[in-house]
């Protein structure tokens, strides 16, 4: 199948299931009072988002009870034992815990422009913000409570959940830490880019398993599918970061540089010989203009870290759709093998 | 019982589980890599505390159980049904959750001092508060996950978990709304408060019920318990913010009038003409002094709002006690009853 054609299929089957995550996501996170805390914490989830982890965590479940996409009510979904779980809730904890983490990074990183409107901290103020993202934390761990599996799976999916949760504040953690650091080895980096972005990926894969009563194994492989499928596309966005015009991003394009964000990029770069640190020197993403991004980005081609990107991407992608193999042959397992390439392969 | 032999039975109790509670602090949330982040979300934790919460958590499941008190393992606890409980996790996952809340209502409030120490964002920085509150929050969950309960009663004390942190977020964004309001009713204040703070005590009181296996009556009894004792305790705080030394506070004295927060003794004034908003005319908590103190208090005394609030303590405490009917007659239980009174009794 072409790339393009791919990417056809893969966006197909995502929105096909946005619609349903969003209203899921109005039956389980209503405005409510106090009205101005929940404004706030819908803010970015009604500002847009293509719902990829839920679309993920929904295509697992199906390619598992080996039923056709989106062919099953998700909110009575058949596990393998002869029950019925709600998935749904699963899809919709995932996305609500993937805003709250980017409402506080946009305080954290002093960001102010997240899926093409202000961060919630600049629509607001900073304690809302706060607030506001610890608010759906806990929300996250309510929706998540409501799947209705036994109770066992239940535990083991709030298990993740919170697991995934304190990996993406040590991720975060690193990340900082390695703003300010000239030494970061590669396996620190991808260590880093797995807690704080591919584990979120992890746990949409696995906790589907986990709710509808698949084998350890089965619950790993897909864990370990989300894992490199995910620090794929952190390395995908380390390259659209620099290469896609800022409209198209939501964000100025060149930020992690400005802000010293150590990537596999940069890392590349400076191991040959660029000077990274020098390459766009502005202390705010606002004061560097396209022109200052497009030399520093031809200075990165030269020495080859774009392309050393794309391969590290490409590679991870491979392993990812390898751990697919404990899934049935069916057109979601096609479609998951399918979002692992798009992941590389999308434009924003 | 006198005031004073009360107070001492219960400091007693606390501190007998205190030891324990931060043996197990260390045990359950140890000092690990990120090394920066860990150590900022464990610096309040270490830097004090009574661990109130934890203890009532501890003796609540001694006086269900009928034990004597402080005879068990609190890691290996009888549950009501012949197996045995880690009553001691939820007891620090509790208390962990009260830090998180500590590290950003800080933030959220700027305030610069907590027992006696910097604020988490003023002994590091915003970023890493705001972070290690994050790391906390599902750390607690984490924890919170590991209490060997049968998996129906460990979903029920998550359920109060989760619930319980919304409630709070809840609470804080209502007590922010508040200080910019005129119009704020008693009933919507003790609303606040039971969300601010009461939340907690009452998770604390009814999750060892959960977890032991008692009847459903008896849980609900419990957490009303802690609701009317935690209403009890921050009124009793607030009657504290304006009548202990700063010293002894470990902030600045007086600090909830500078900052407009409302409470039962700020709206008792202005119902009875006071000008509140000009009783402490400052910018911030730094810029009185403890005679500007004396004197608003002095006021607030006159019209009778701090002997209001006391009294609205003291039924307060009438009514948690009450709700204790539900436990064996035991010395835990008695205890249970001591902590209610002391919550209102305490000089600081």
């Amino acid at each position: 199948m072409s790339k393009n054609a791919r990417e056809q299929a893969v966006l197909g089957a995502v929105r096909e299931r946005r619609e349903k995550v969003n209203a899921a996501i109005d039956e389980d996170l209503p405005a409510q009072r106090p009205e101005r805390l929940y404004e706030a914490a819908r803010y970015l989830l009604e500002a847009g988002g293509k719902r990829l982890r839920p679309a993920v965590l929904l295509l697992t479940a199906e390619a598992l009870a080996d039923v056709e996409p989106g062919s099953t009510d998700y909110r009575e979904f058949p596990d393998l034992t002869g029950g019925d779980v709600d998935v749904m809730s699963a899809a919709v904890s995932i996305e609500v815990i993937q805003s709250f983490t980017l409402i506080h990074d946009d305080i954290m990183d002093d960001d102010d422009l997240r899926r093409g409107v202000p961060a919630v901290h600049r629509e607001y103020d900073t304690e809302t913000a706060i607030l506001a993202g610890d608010t759906l934390y806990s929300k996250a761990f309510e929706i998540m409570l409501q799947t209705g599996a036994p109770p066992e799976r239940g535990m083991g999916a709030m298990q993740t959940l919170a697991e995934t949760c304190t990996h993406i504040c040590e991720g975060q953690a690193l990340d900082v830490d390695f703003e300010t650091r000239t030494d970061v080895l590669p396996d620190e980096y991808m260590e880093m880019v797995e807690l704080k972005t591919a584990v979120l990926y992890a746990a949409a894969a696995s906790i589907p398993a986990v709710l509808l009563g698949a084998d350890d194994d089965t619950v790993e492989a897909l864990y370990d599918y989300g894992v490199k499928a995910g620090q794929a596309f952190q390395i995908h966005d380390d390259v659209l970061d620099l290469t896609v015009p800022s409209e198209q991003l939501g964000k100025q394009r060149g930020s992690d540089l400005v802000e010293g964000k150590k990537t596999v990029i940069s890392l590349h770069a400076a191991e040959h010989g660029v000077d990274v640190e020098d390459l766009l020197d502005a202390d705010d993403p606002d004061e560097v203009t396209d022109a200052d991004v497009e030399a520093a980005v031809e200075q990165l081609r030269e020495v080859g870290s774009i392309e050393y990107a794309r391969e590290c991407a490409d590679e991870l992608v491979a392993e990812a759709k390898a751990h697919l193999d404990v899934l049935p042959d069916n057109e979601a397992h096609h479609r998951l093998e399918q979002v692992a390439d798009y992941l590389v392969e999308r434009g924003y």
